[in-house]
C-alpha cells in the first residue's frame, strides 16, 4: 500500500503542485476573513483526490493544458471543502484533517457562510468555463449533494436504516462528486460520448467504494491515523454499512444492546470494543469490504473503454489505492 | 401608499400567479423533507419582488413568454430564500415572514442544508437557461452575497462601523441581487447593451434604497407590521445607517449609553424608546431617509434610457412604492 501510494504520488507530483497553486490563485475573496477560514480547511493537507481525478481524466482523453485544467479542477476541491465545512457544523464534528474544525476555531455562523462562499465560488468558476454541459454537471452535483446530506441528517440515529437508503446517501454525498469530476475532465477534453460515459462510470464506482472504505476506516483505524475521532460516525448517529448489516443479522439481545449504544449517542472505549466484536462476528466488516470490492471491480472495468496507456494505468492505480485503504 | 400598492398588484397579478406556480413547479426535490422546509419559508407569503423585477425587466425589453420567464425568475426567489434560511441560523432570528423561523421549527442543521439545496437549485436552474452570461451573473451574485454576509457577521457589534463599510455590506447582501435580477431580465430578452446596463443600474439603486428602507423600518415600525421583532437588527448586533450616523454625531455621554446598549445585546422597551429618541434627535433617521431618497432618484433616472411606456411606468411605481415604505 505504501509503495502504491509512493508510485502514484511520484506520477502526479506536478499535477498536485499545479492544483495547490490553483487552489491559492482561485480562492480570491474580497475579504481577508474568508481567506483565513476557507484556507484553514483547504490548506490543511487534503488528498486533492477530486481535482486530481478531473485532471487525470482529461489527460486520459488527450487534454494537455495542465495549468488551465488545474483552474477547473479546483472547482471540485472547493465544492468538497464547502460540504465539509457545512457537515462539520451539522454534525458538531471537532476535528477535521487532523486539526480543530473551523466552526470551533471561529464559530458555526462563520463556517456556514464560508461554506456558502466556497459553494458560490465553485459555481462561479464553473460558469467561467463557458461550457454549458460542464456547468450543468457541477450545478447538478451541488443539488444532489445537499439532498444527500439532508437525507443523512433525517436518518440520524435511525436503527431501521436499510442498505438501499445508505447506498442512496453515499451516492449523493460522495459518488456524484467523483463521477462529476471525471465526467468534466472528459468533457473539457472534448472526448467522445462513450469516453465521457466510461469516465463518469469510473468515478461513480470509485466514489461508492471510496465512501465505503471511509465508513469502514471509522471502525478499523485509530484517531491518529484518521485525523478525526474513531467511532465518530456512530457518535453522531450516522449509521453506515458495517452497522446496518450487523443490526439486520444480530440476535435480539445483541441488537438491543447496539440500539442502546446508538441511541445513547456516546460510549466508552470498552463499549466501542464490544461493538467492533459484533461487527466482526456478524460479518458487517467483511460484507462492507465485499460490497466495496464489487464497486472497485466495476470502476476498473469502466476503464476498459480506453486503450492501455500509462494514463489509464494511473487511474487503475488510484482504484487499487482506494481499495487498499479498506483492506 | 395603499393605493400605489393596489395599483402595482393589479398590474402584476398575472405575473405573480405565474411566479407562484413556477415556485412550486421548479422546487422539485427528491426528498419530501426538503420540500417541507423550503416550502415553510417560500410559501409564507413573500413579496416576490426579486422574481417580479426580473420578469418586468424582461417585459420592458420586449420579451413576451411569461411562463418561461417565470421559470427563470424563481431563481432569484430561491436564492433569496437560501440566504434568509442561512441568515436566520447565523443571527438566531426567531420570526420570519410572520412565522417561526425554519431553524426553530426543525433545527439549524436542517435549515443550513435546505439553504444549500435552494442555492444549488438556483444555480442548476441558471445552468438550464444555457446562457453563459446569465449563468455568470447568477454565480457572481451568490459569491458576492456570501461575502456580504460574512462581512456583516464580522462587523457584528462593531460600534466603529463606518458608513462606507455599511454601504459595502448592503451592496453585497441586497443590491447585487436586485441588480442581477434586472440584468438577467434584460439579457434573456436579448436587449441592447445600453438597456442591460440601464436595468442593472436601476436594480442596483433600487436595491440599495430598498435595504436602507428595510433597515429604517426596524426602527420605525412595530413587530406586527414587520413580521419580525422590532429592533431585531440591533439586538443581533447589526448596526445600520440610522445608528452609525447617530453614533458619529452623538455627545460623548449619549455615545457611551448607545455603546452600552449595543454591546449588552438586549434592551427593555423603554431603553429602545430612548434609542429612538437619539436617532431622531441626531438626525440618523432623517439622514438615512435622505440617502435612500438619493438612490431612489438614481433608480428612476436609469429608466430614462427607455421610451415612456406602461411597462416603464410600472418599474417607476415599484420605486415609488419602495420609497413610500420608508417615508
Amino acid at each position: 500500500m505504501i509503495d502504491l501510494k509512493r508510485k502514484i504520488l511520484k506520477a502526479v507530483q506536478d499535477d498536485l503542485a499545479a492544483i495547490e497553486q490553483a487552489l491559492v490563485d482561485n480562492l480570491n475573496p474580497h475579504f481577508e476573513l474568508v481567506r483565513q477560514v476557507a484556507g484553514h480547511l483547504l490548506f490543511a493537507g487534503g488528498k486533492r483526490l477530486r481535482p486530481l481525478l478531473m485532471l487525470r481524466a482529461s489527460r486520459l482523453c488527450g487534454y494537455k493544458a495542465r495549468g488551465r485544467t488545474a483552474d477547473y479542477a479546483v472547482i471540485f476541491e472547493y465544492l468538497h471543502a464547502a460540504t465539509l465545512l457545512h457537515d462539520d457544523v451539522v454534525d458538531g464534528g471537532e476535528l477535521r484533517r487532523g486539526q480543530t474544525a473551523a466552526h470551533h476555531v471561529w464559530d458555526p455562523p462563520t463556517a456556514v457562510l464560508t461554506g456558502d462562499y466556497l459553494l458560490a465560488r465553485s459555481l462561479s468558476l464553473a460558469a467561467k468555463t463557458g461550457l454549458p454541459e460542464v456547468i450543468s454537471v457541477i450545478a447538478d452535483i451541488t443539488e444532489q449533494m445537499s439532498q444527500g446530506e439532508i437525507r443523512q441528517l433525517a436518518h440520524k440515529g435511525d436503527v431501521h436504516l436499510t442498505e438501499t437508503a445508505y447506498l442512496e446517501v453515499i451516492r449523493c454525498k460522495t459518488a456524484v462528486l467523483f463521477q462529476g469530476a471525471c465526467r468534466v475532465g472528459a468533457l473539457i477534453a472534448d472526448a467522445q460520448q462513450r469516453h465521457v460515459q466510461a469516465l463518469g462510470d469510473y468515478g461513480f464506482h470509485l466514489g461508492m467504494a471510496f465512501q465505503m472504505a471511509d465508513d469502514l476506516l471509522d471502525y478499523i483505524q485509530d484517531t491518529a491515523a484518521l485525523g478525526k475521532r474513531a467511532g465518530a460516525d456512530l457518535r453522531e448517529g450516522k449509521l453506515t454499512l458495517p452497522v446496518i448489516y450487523t443490526l439486520e443479522r444480530a440476535s435480539e439481545a445483541d441488537k438491543q444492546w447496539m440500539k442502546g449504544l446508538i441511541q445513547g449517542g456516546n460510549f466508552t472505549p470498552s463499549e466501542f470494543g464490544g461493538l467492533l466484536d459484533l461487527l466482526a462476528r456478524y460479518g458487517g466488516i467483511e460484507y462492507t469490504r465485499d460490497r466495496a470490492a464489487a464497486y472497485i471491480q466495476r470502476a476498473k472495468k469502466s476503464l476498459e473503454a480506453f486503450d492501455p496507456s500509462d494514463d489509464r494505468d494511473l487511474l487503475q492505480d488510484i482504484v487499487d489505492y482506494a481499495w487498499s485503504r479498506a483492506s
